[in-house]
C-alpha cells in the first residue's frame, strides 16, 4: 500500500426529507446564493423545499448553470456573488452545478484571472464556504474537493481542486432523482463506474481492502443500474445508486493506490470540442483504453474479470478480453453507445483531439505516466 | 436504506514515516499531554519518534493507561492535565490508550462527577482536542468518537461517545505494529471482525453497498489475518490489517443500516468481572449469539455464508450452521478460544453477568431490541 493522507470533512445528510437539515447548517441571516441549473428543480419541488428550509437566511439565486459548466456563465455568477456580498453558496443540482459553484467559491477571492485556477493550477488560499443539495447521482462532486469547468470561447474543459472546496455538507435525498431523465441516470451510472475503474484498474499495489471496496461499488452499480433505470421511483435502488456514486469519488477507494484518469482527460477533450455528455465520452474512451493498455493492466484486469464479472477461464487473455467486452456491453445495455462513430465523430477528428491534449499538458497520463499523445491517438483510433 | 448522517472529520496519515506529520498538526508552543500505556512505545522507538516530531511543543506525559482503561487511572491523568493546563492530548498506543484519552478530553471541562459521562450518558458540551498515534490495529477508536472505560472499584465497563471526541488526526504507521505480541494482533483481528458483524449480521435493509463494504473488510481480515500473525514484519499485510480495523468502525459501514452490538455489551460484563481481553469476550459471545438468534438473522446469515465463506448448499439452515462454525473456527485458528470454560469461567458465573447487564440498562439489546436479560442468559449458556 502506498502512503496516503485521507480526510473528508463533508457532512452527508442522506435520505427522505433531509433537505430541511440545511436550516441547521446555515446560520440565521447568512447571505446565501443558491445556484442551480436549467430549472428542473422548479418542476420537481426541490426549489420550494430549499426555499422553505432557508426561510431564516437572506437568499438570492443564480440559475442557468449548464451541463459542463461554462467559465463565461460562472463569471456572471461571481460578479453577482461579489455585488451581493454573499457569505455562503448553496449548489442545488447535479455535478455540473456543484462543480460550477466550487469554481465560484474559488474565484471569488482569487486575485488575477480566474481561469488560471484551472489553466495554471494556481494555488488557492481562500474560498467561500459551500454546501450542496444533490439531485443527480453521478460525479461525486458533492463529497470531494474537485471540479471541471469549460471555457466555451476556446473549447477547453479542465479540472481544478483544492482542499478548501469540500462542500461543508451535502444533502442526498434519493426522491429528488425520481424525475431525472433516464439518459442522465444512465450517464450517472457510467460516470460512477468509470470513476471506480480509474482507481482500480491499474496495477496491484497490495491494497486488498481498497480493491474490495472498489469491487463492491462496481457490483452495486451492475446490480441496481438496470433496475433503477426501469423503475425510477424505486427508492431503495435510487438510494443505492446515489450512495455508490458518492463513494466512487470521495477519496476513499483511491487512498493508497495508483490511479489512472487518462480516460477522463481524453474524454474531456471530446466534450470540449463536440459537446458530448461527459459520461458518454467515458463510455467511448474506457473500453478502447483498457484494450490498448491491456498488458500493463493485465493483473488487475484478470482480477476484475474474475471478481466483478465472475468470468472463469484458465486462459487469462480470454478473461481480459471478456472483462473489457462485459464493460462495453454494460454501458450499451444502459443505452449509452461506446463508439465515436455512434455519435457522428469521424477518425478525422482525432488529430485535433490529440493536439488539444498536448496543449493542455496531458502528455504523460495514466498510472505509469506513459500515456503519451501517441498512445491517446491509438486509444481514440480503437474507439472509432 | 435507513436515513443517516455521516461525517468523519479525522485526518488519517497512513504509512511509513508518517509520525513526523504530527508536527504539522500541533502548533508551536502548544501544551501537549502525551498519553500511553505500559511502555512498549519506549522499546519500539515510537516514543522517541513522537518526542522528535514534537520538539516545538511543550510536552508532558502520562503513562500507565492499562488495557480496559480504568476510571481511577484516568482520574489522575485528568488532574495532571488540569494542573498543567494542557491544550492538546496526544494518545500514543492502541484502542485502550485512545479510549482513555477521549475520556480525559471529555472529563476535563465536565462539571460534576466524570463517571456520569458513562453511567448516565451525560451530554458533553466541550472537550479538549486530541490526536492519536496508533500502534495496535483493533478497535477503530483512532477514527471514531467513542470509547469504553472500566471502573475497577465496581467492576463496571461502559461505553461513551460524543461528536466532540473524534481525534483531530490519527497516524497509522504499520511498522509500529511489527513488535506487537501475537496475542494482541489476534485479538485485534477478532475485534475488527466482530465490529463488522455487529453492523452486518442483522436483517436486510436494502443497503447493498454497505453490505459489500462490510464483506470486503471480512474478506480482507480472513485473507491477511493468518498471514500477518505468521509474518509480523510483512508491511503490506500489517497495512491491510490496520486500515481494515479502522474502517470496520469509523461509521461508514454502519451508515443507513440496523446495528446489533449485543455481543459487545455482554462481552463488556465478562471483561469487567473476570478481566478477560475484550476481543476474547467477543470470540466467546458472538458464535453463541448468532446461534441463539439464527432465525431473526437468517437472511443475513445466509448471505454471509455464501458471500464471505463461499458456502454452497441448497439447505439454508446448513448454510447458517456452516457460517457460524466457520466464524468460530476462524477465531480459534488465530489462537483465540471461543468458550467460557476455555477461560475457566463456569456456568455458575452467568447469573451475576446477567444481573449486571440488567443493572446497566442492557435489557433490550440488538437490532430488534429483543435481547432481554433472559436472551443474554441463554446466549451465555450456549457459550459455555
Amino acid at each position: 500500500m502506498q502512503n496516503f493522507i485521507f480526510c473528508n470533512p463533508t457532512r452527508i445528510y442522506f435520505g427522505r426529507g433531509q433537505i430541511t437539515r440545511i436550516a441547521e447548517e446555515i446560520a440565521p441571516a447568512t447571505r446565501v446564493l443558491m445556484t442551480y441549473g436549467g430549472g428542473s428543480i422548479h418542476r420537481n419541488g426541490v426549489y420550494d423545499q430549499v426555499r422553505a428550509a432557508l426561510g431564516h437566511a437572506k437568499l438570492s439565486e443564480f440559475g442557468g448553470i449548464e451541463p459542463n459548466p461554462r467559465f463565461e456563465t460562472l463569471a456572471r455568477a461571481i460578479e453577482q456573488a461579489r455585488a451581493e456580498q454573499v457569505d455562503f453558496l448553496l449548489a442545488v443540482g447535479g455535478g455540473s452545478v456543484i462543480d460550477g459553484t466550487k469554481f465560484i467559491a474559488a474565484a471569488l477571492y482569487f486575485k488575477g484571472n480566474a481561469w488560471d485556477l484551472v489553466a495554471r493550477k494556481a494555488p488557492l488560499e481562500r474560498a467561500l464556504p459551500l454546501g450542496a443539495v444533490l439531485t443527480l447521482p453521478a460525479t461525486g462532486s458533492e463529497m470531494n474537493p474537485g471540479g471541471v469547468i469549460t471555457r466555451a470561447s476556446t473549447r477547453e474543459k479542465l479540472p481544478f481542486r483544492s482542499p478548501l472546496l469540500y462542500p461543508r455538507f451535502a444533502v442526498l435525498d434519493p426522491t429528488t432523482t425520481f424525475t431525472v431523465p433516464p439518459r442522465q441516470i444512465a450517464n450517472g451510472i457510467v460516470d460512477a463506474f468509470t470513476h471506480v475503474l480509474e482507481q482500480y484498474l491499474t496495477y496491484p499495489a497490495e491494497a486488498p481492502l481498497q480493491e474490495r471496496f472498489a469491487e463492491g461499488i462496481l457490483h452495486t452499480l451492475i446490480e441496481i443500474g438496470p433496475k433503477t433505470l426501469a423503475e425510477p421511483r424505486d427508492y431503495d435502488a435510487r438510494a443505492a445508486l446515489m450512495w455508490a456514486a458518492t463513494l466512487a469519488l470521495n477519496g476513499l477507494i483511491g487512498a493508497g493506490v495508483p490511479q489512472d484518469w487518462s480516460t477522463h482527460m481524453i474524454g474531456h477533450e471530446i466534450t470540449a470540442l463536440y459537446g458530448l455528455d461527459h459520461a458518454r465520452t467515458l463510455a467511448i474512451v474506457l473500453p478502447a483504453n483498457l484494450h490498448r493498455r491491456r498488458d500493463a493492466k493485465h493483473a488487475k484486469l484478470v482480477q476484475y474479470a474474475r471478481r466483478v464479472w465472475r468470468l472463469d477461464d484458465k486462459d487469462e487473455e480470454k478473461l481480459v478480453t471478456g472483462a473489457i467486452a462485459r464493460t462495453r456491453a454494460f454501458f450499451e445495455s444502459l443505452g449509452v453507445p461506446t463508439r465515436l462513430t455512434d455519435y457522428g465523430i469521424d477518425p478525422e477528428a482525432i488529430p485535433e483531439l490529440v493536439t488539444r491534449l498536448e496543449r493542455h499538458g496531458m502528455i504523460c497520463l495514466g498510472e505509469h505516466n506513459d500515456v503519451t499523445p501517441e498512445t491517446s491517438r491509438e486509444i481514440l483510433m480503437d474507439a472509432i
